[in-house]
């Protein structure tokens, strides 16, 4: 099972780069790992889905856009926490000099010989640590324990008996590791000619706080009253240790987020309707339903700013992954804003002529993974006529091309009314022309890229101006007039 | 007359502000000098002039779409030659520690101070640096006289004679400066936990690199043939030290690059093309013509990879200023790239079976700048029944809002109306409802924000199904049926 997994994965990956979907980033470099760049097809796949969320989100008349600076003051990350919080604990061989997430670390080490530790060098520490009634290792089952390894590892008061039992996984010496040190995950870099403290700045780790620090200049210029909402679709940055599944953890992504604030006494409601809302934008997009489903984090697993939170998953090839999440995070962000700013974050309510700081319920998705999400979706290989078909059964609106436009032969004055076709749909539609090999080769072609429609020019057209049309999923071939082409395609891209 | 070009820039800065274009980023933390914020007037301006330059560009049958991603591998900006060659020298003072870039300290110092130094302290340097023949500072007017100043303290060899009787402008005593040191221009960071030179990566000053190193992806995966481009939209960095002009010189700024790859004989001719096809794009868009002007890059003035090269320039109010650059780059990218990858970047032509690096003709644009020289051209200040009227003549296309509707009072049927009209329209249109206010305040808000149709829904409305549509640039009135609006304003919308 997880073999086919990752054999869909790999097919993903492979077809990504065959098609011109997505290339490794800088390949010819040898890449670099945790970006990737959007080919022909891929960047029409990535822009319609974020035109289809900006048009879901904003032709609202409560929610207004935002595109705010990727670089910001740094006092920003001071009052979001990320300075001091965004941090993975890291750890050093002093020997070899390698550099560890423990986590990572404690990973790398068998099971077996993670409970042989505890039971020897700490067996104590276990029970005190974990359960201050007693406990033994042995009654615990692997993953538990690789729970409480890890913890250990990660905990600063209790690790260093741990830590002196390590080997290292690089040059294999004992006891070398130093203490872990925590990393903050934010990338860093120094504006204005001098390198120096005072001169940081940081690749925004998440496009949210661009829209905090926004709240009372787009309330005021958009006279906008709670509740409303501001979206924003833009990059962040994360510089994360371990990168994996493509494009599901990358260093640099892209996030669409909306933040919508409301009175306090209004926050479940809307963190209901937003979770509702944003799990019926992936479904109108045609992603299985049935590979679709809410986790709603338990009380004890909030992060610090939220009272309520839930992602939205979808099952990957590797797994249910996280694709968004809908938080409500109170009023944590403008007190914090306020707080550091000193600058009024209240809003003064005209009706029950009461000041307060809004409650803000977040819907976070990332529009890389949601690529990822609608490809390996959309992604199908049926047999038709004994003959494998690979079909990307993309919602006509995200298909990179709508449709291609196939001379039958290139004769009979039917590359000429081809052309012409192409010209005129091209005003509207991102079209395609082929008119290389077997027609059937380039249906095949056309499936592989998710175009929606194949319009075949023949001879009969340059009898009686029809073509067909052939429907890429069903693949039924209906015979319309040339001129109703462009009302057809209108028609079904909705 | 540089008073009142002054006023016209901060006019729009105040507009921008006040109307949510542009905010300045992170402004309550006092902002973050060169980065700005797009509000949501803003962000749909840039998004529609983006749009419109991407299906200019990309819908055509040669030209293919790309993203690339910010962070690449470092060795692609040793081989972009940016590493060594983009640089500003920068001077330190010893004393106070201050740093200056060269060309803004010799500004910094009065003419006649200027003329008085080179006089006393370096007579000989500039006989024998400029004029083997002999030649005296009186010689010359105020301009030349700095250009000579500037030219002499930035070269290393002659220019310490009048370093030793600079004083600094920080702390005021002389002969406290360093000699003149290159500084890089592009910001840099470092993936990985380990900060060393190992790990250093750079935000791209410049997106172009991005479509180079994809060549051949892009050639592969598309079946593309020469000649064909590809073109990409996306945000680039650098560190100026100089930042001015609202978003014309920022340090986070948008870019519009398309590279086209020729046979090295078509060069020639695909220049023409483009910067022919690229003034249009601008004047099809709306923006005054005599506003528009080429610069072609004198032959002893070209970049080093450039063979020819022009700037569209736009008459700013503070003076002529570059919106896009039109480069014959020759084969210089792809063979540096090859030089450097180790990979071949040669192109194989079928017909006539030779194998060459293809030449590139760039178009560059500004998104930002673009969007600076809409904004600026669009603004006017009209008398109307003599009142002030500040219109934005956007391009309908262009404009932030589509259409606004205006029920003329809150009652009889017209909100009801108005909201259902306002629901159908936005499934097409974003379009703004506003009850608030008289009628010509109204109007008035959206002349500002640049809304090219204000649709009207009066007591008439009820009884025949009627509204009136004023237009904007002539405020003429219209009245049609409601069931025709849609259709109007798609027709309007081009």
């Amino acid at each position: 099972m997880a073999a086919k997994a990752n054999d869909v994965l790999e097919k993903i990956v492979s077809l990504s780069k065959r098609r011109g979907f997505v290339f490794q980033s800088s390949e010819i470099y040898g890449g670099l790992n945790g970006c990737w760049d959007y080919g022909p097809l891929g960047v029409e796949l990535l822009k319609n889905l974020k035109e289809e969320w900006w048009k879901f989100m904003t032709y609202r008349d409560n929610v207004e856009g935002l595109d705010a600076s990727i670089l910001m003051h740094p006092r920003v990350w001071e009052a979001s926490g990320h300075v001091e919080n965004f941090t993975d604990p890291m750890i050093d061989c002093k020997q070899c000099k390698s550099r560890f997430r423990v986590d990572i670390l404690a990973d790398s080490i068998a099971v077996k010989k993670q409970r042989k530790m505890l039971d020897t060098a700490a067996p104590k520490l276990v029970t005190h640590w974990l359960y201050a009634g007693g406990a033994n290792v042995s009654d615990f089952d692997d993953s538990k324990v690789a729970e409480i390894f890890t913890s250990i590892l990660e905990d600063k008061e209790f690790n260093s008996v741990l830590i002196e039992e390590l080997n290292c996984p690089q040059c294999g010496n004992k006891g070398t590791f130093t203490s872990p040190r925590n990393f903050n995950l934010m990338f860093k870099t120094f504006v204005g000619p001098v390198e120096d403290s005072g001169s940081v700045v940081y690749l925004r780790p998440e496009t949210a706080q661009g829209i905090f620090v926004n709240f009372l200049n787009v309330h005021t210029a958009a006279r906008q009253k709670i509740p409303f909402g501001i979206a924003q679709i833009g990059k962040a940055f994360r510089n994360e240790i371990n990168t994996k599944y493509f494009l599901f953890r990358t260093r640099e992504f892209e996030q669409m987020e909306m933040q919508f604030f409301v009175n306090p006494d209004a926050d479940k409601q809307w963190y209901d309707y937003w979770k509702a809302e944003r799990l019926e934008w992936f479904k109108n997009l045609g992603i299985s339903p049935y590979k679709l489903r809410y986790h709603d984090h338990p009380a004890n697993k909030l992060a610090h700013y939220a009272k309520e939170a839930a992602d939205i998953e979808y099952e990957f090839p590797f797994g249910w992954g996280e694709i968004e999440g809908i938080h409500n995070r109170t009023n944590f962000d403008l007190t914090r804003h306020e707080e550091f700013s000193g600058k009024s974050q209240k809003y003064f309510d005209e009706e029950s002529k009461e000041k307060f700081i809004p409650f803000i319920i977040e819907t976070s998705a990332g529009a890389s993974r949601a690529f990822m999400a609608f490809l390996v979706d959309a992604y199908r290989e049926e047999t038709v006529n004994n003959e494998l078909r690979v079909v990307l059964k993309l919602h006509p609106r995200l298909a990179p091309l709508k449709a291609a436009i196939l001379p039958l032969v290139n004769k009979d004055g039917m590359p000429e009314y081809s052309r012409k076709m192409e010209t005129d749909l091209r005003k509207r539609f991102k079209v395609f022309y082929d008119d290389k090999g077997a027609v059937g080769r380039r249906y095949r072609r056309q499936d592989e890229a998710g175009t929606p429609f194949a319009i075949t020019v023949d001879t009969q057209t340059i009898e009686d101006d029809t073509v067909t049309i052939r429907e890429r999923d069903t693949m039924v071939q209906e015979r319309i007039s040339s001129s109703r082409v462009a009302e057809y395609l209108f028609e079904k891209l909705g």
